[in-house]
């Protein structure tokens, strides 16, 4: 029996491919003909061009355009000069060999974005990985390792997988993923979770441990691996796959639920998404809306802001296919660990008490004006609430509605409608806003907790800080008298009080979360039926 | 009239000496012959040290030891492979010419100090800067500027003063500082008002403005300096000057004076220290006793942990002197941002959210016991409380007893004496800490309110980053919510409660801390005679 970490929950029966990465050992040498070795890399960036514009041709094919996304983006990051300038540059200044001057570059880039909160940005850490290795595997005239998988029930056993590893596996085939590193929000833990395959990740040296072949039984649950097991144990998990699969039909039936607790108050269990298609999820779950809809993708991966006009399609999408439900968009969250490469922002010694979220976007209303007329011109197509994030104050509210104002004034005058009945709320994500709640209430239509953001402020303490996440605790009691705190605001002054954060979707905290009377749940879309059937028994 | 930023509170009439620095280019061209230009940063080092021993005997002869104690922490600096050593890697690996190593590598080290919260430590920024200077200067073959003020009455004017030109200042003869850089915590603000002498700064170019020999008024409550005055002008200033001299005078009664309420409650009005010598500026001005002493100087500017004995003596030295008065002495308080060369710690993405202070002591009980066993065995001495910084629960003050208790056993194995009556308190500075404060005062002794930290992580604001900073407010009525939870608090449970953030030294915001309940106000020593009239009126 292998321990590893539980990343996507399922059992798995089946056989062993083992995927084995290309070997290339990086010298640190310096080298005095800097012209040559950036010749090198420049040959070598248009090599991987043409191999990722191949790869994505054929996958478009095989597996359709969804999957092969990931190569555009892809190719995105080799035409930015942000990524391949620093090489040159690095090339040049440091007179660090080409392949020494990529993986520099990479490791910079990787250790900013895996440091991010978000998973899309640290989704993009995964990206930055799989080009830059493909870069050095062409300098050094090597090829990147492909997949060939024949056989159904196969379990995939790496040392990591890149996006573009995942991009080409074939999903009829594939049962389950284990890997040597990563953890719960490394892209092959999401990866899986979105195909619903179970997944171990951080298994250490699980690539040595079992070969090609070998039989395996995958527990996505309790995160353990079985290496050739006996016809006993075998038999023994078919039966917890089944009850574990029958347990999912059953919470199927809760998707046309409308969640009730035990005394009779109606609960709102709704999804947070980041990109648009994401709300079909929600949707296939049963969820009562979106609580949280992140903009920040519409601002990344590109090399300019997005027009008013493109952020008008994609809320307009979202409103439309959640027809009348409700949609509750939160403004660009931006700055701090999340930069854009367009848009200079100050280096700051801890970008998680920085500029970012509402404050960058009361200090650049050009910015956020953009977003705001995108929002309101939308609202015709559904129901709209707006909330803004990294709110610590009243004034920063009224601020923010005053260019909302403006806003309307302008859209009027231009012959645009909008809906006059949007909600206006806040996150309450800083503890000033927890802990003045009911005055914050008087003036906002509604409040959404933010939890994973209040659990770091309330307890100073960066969950991503390896020396110090073990104090991140959503059951801290100064944590839960600060929720407690929002929702009695809110409630005092006959408003409504959502949670978009983590917390709202962990089983252990639903109940008390219930009990001090929040209004509504949000959370991943997977996350979603599971929550219902813990609210109907409260 | 030309403005600045307000650094020493006073008034000066007098002439102008102009203090100009030596301007060196520093090219950014790359170097081939690497061994070279190791070798002239070497001999720049070892005739730096040479210059700086001289300068310090001759300090030490003209004005005293504790002036000349500078010129050793630059010594330390000079022998200290870490910033030296950088140095050198820089030439190495980037090729970088002498200078410009010397240049990027000082740049990199005063960014890192001038960020820190504790201002001893953004002083290391100024010596870095300093010595840094000499090196280069000695790289260049050109020699230091030095000071040589033979008039009485003279007004200093800088581009900046560096810790060497303050030192070899003759204080019989200077009555004021104008420099064109800096803020209120640079190096030339805190000697101005460690001097008790006017001082403006961030004048931007005073240098330009004034020449040898001009007659000014510095108007260190303003901000505001008057060149070449008329006599009426003059004779007006004189007034001023008169009445701020005759206030000091009449704030001078108040040194003995036990400071009560109008409603006769008493209140305790004590200093902030850094080093033990600085007790005496705190009994000269009538403070009560000690609220905060900070320890990390003890562990700063050296190569290794200060022993148990060191430590010891320096906490009985304070306890000492104050005879049976309070010293409340906080434990190590470092990490984050407040790094040792001598400890390994991690690179974190936001240091003020991460490992630090008692998080770090109780991860590192080795470190934390020689402290604690110095602090036990120095007990016997006086009145001694001690308070662990950064508590955000309950579990961490009882892991942090069991280590006390641990060493409690040990010393009274070892025949060591300890006084029983210690007070255990700890710093409320971290949101957790004040919403819980009712439950946490049912174990500890007493509460010291940190509002620097308190209200950075409140508002989720780091006051040190330029963008964010007019976010940071301590009449923010979460912050005064907080302040409030965490005195009731503490009375519920029959424990008392104090101040020792810059806020509780703040004109503005004490009568709303005495309405609240506090009872005990900690500050810098300066501000304790003002802030004792503030009281006795409330």
């Amino acid at each position: 029996m292998i321990k590893g970490i539980a990343a996507s929950k399922g059992y798995a029966i089946g056989k062993v491919f083992l995927h084995e990465e290309v070997k290339i050992v990086i010298s640190s040498e310096t080298v005095d003909n800097v012209e040559k070795e950036k010749k090198a890399l420049q040959s070598a960036i248009i090599k991987s061009k043409e191999q990722i514009e191949k790869i994505k041709e054929k996958t478009m094919k095989t597996m359709g355009h969804e999957k092969a996304e990931v190569f555009e983006a892809h190719l995105v990051l080799l035409g930015d000069p942000e990524f391949t300038g620093a090489m040159e540059m690095e090339i040049e200044n440091n007179h660090s060999n080409a392949m020494k001057a990529v993986d520099d570059v990479m490791n910079t880039f990787v250790m900013i974005f895996e440091g991010m909160e978000d998973e899309y940005m640290r989704e993009r850490a995964a990206d930055i990985k799989d080009v830059s290795k493909r870069i050095i595997a062409n300098i050094a005239g090597k090829s990147m390792s492909s997949f060939s998988i024949e056989e159904e029930n196969t379990i995939v056993v790496a040392h990591d997988l890149t996006p573009s590893d995942t991009a080409q596996l074939d999903r009829s085939k594939v049962i389950a993923f284990l890997t040597n590193i990563g953890g719960r929000t490394s892209h092959s833990a999401i990866m899986a979770r979105t195909l619903e395959i179970p997944a171990i990740v951080g298994l250490k040296d699980i690539t040595c441990q079992v070969k090609n072949g070998d039989m395996l039984i995958v527990d996505g649950i309790e995160g353990t691996i079985i290496v050739n097991p006996d016809e006993k144990t075998i038999e023994e998990y078919k039966n917890k796959k089944q009850s574990f699969e029958n347990e999912k039909e059953e919470l199927k039936k809760l998707i046309d639920v409308k969640t009730k607790t035990l005394q009779g108050k109606r609960i709102e269990v709704s999804g947070n998404i980041g990109k648009p298609q994401d709300v079909h999820q929600v949707i296939a779950n049963g969820g009562d809306g979106i609580g949280l809809f992140r903009t920040e993708f519409l601002y990344m991966d590109r090399e300019d802001m997005p027009s008013e006009e493109e952020q008008y399609e994609a809320y307009k999408y979202v409103l439309e296919k959640m027809e009348s439900k409700p949609v509750v968009i939160r403004t660009l969250d931006i700055g701090g660990d999340k930069k854009l490469s367009y848009l200079e922002m100050p280096e700051e010694m801890n970008p998680f008490l920085g500029y970012r979220a509402i404050r960058l976007c009361l200090d650049r209303p050009d910015i956020f004006k953009i977003q705001l007329r995108a929002l309101l011109r939308a609202s015709i197509y559904g129901n709209l609430k707006v909330m803004f994030p990294m709110i610590s104050s009243l004034k920063e509210y009224q601020q923010a509605m005053e260019i909302v104002e403006e806003c309307k004034k302008e859209l009027k005058s231009e012959g645009y409608r909008y809906n006059e009945e949007i909600e206006w709320g806040i996150m309450v994500e800083i503890p000033a806003a927890a802990v003045n709640a009911d005055e914050l209430a008087k003036h906002v239509d509604f409040f959404s907790i933010g939890t994973n953001d209040l659990i770091q402020y309330t307890l100073a303490a960066d969950r991503m800080s390896e020396k110090v996440s073990y104090l991140y605790d959503p059951m801290h009691p100064a944590v839960l008298r600060l929720i407690k705190m929002t929702i009695e605001g809110a409630h005092s002054q006959g408003k409504w009080c959502g949670m978009c954060g983590e917390m709202a979707g962990d089983e252990s905290a639903i109940p008390t979360l219930v009990e001090y009377g929040l209004d509504e749940f949000s959370m991943s879309a997977t996350s979603i039926l599971s929550a219902k059937k813990i609210i109907i028994n409260c």
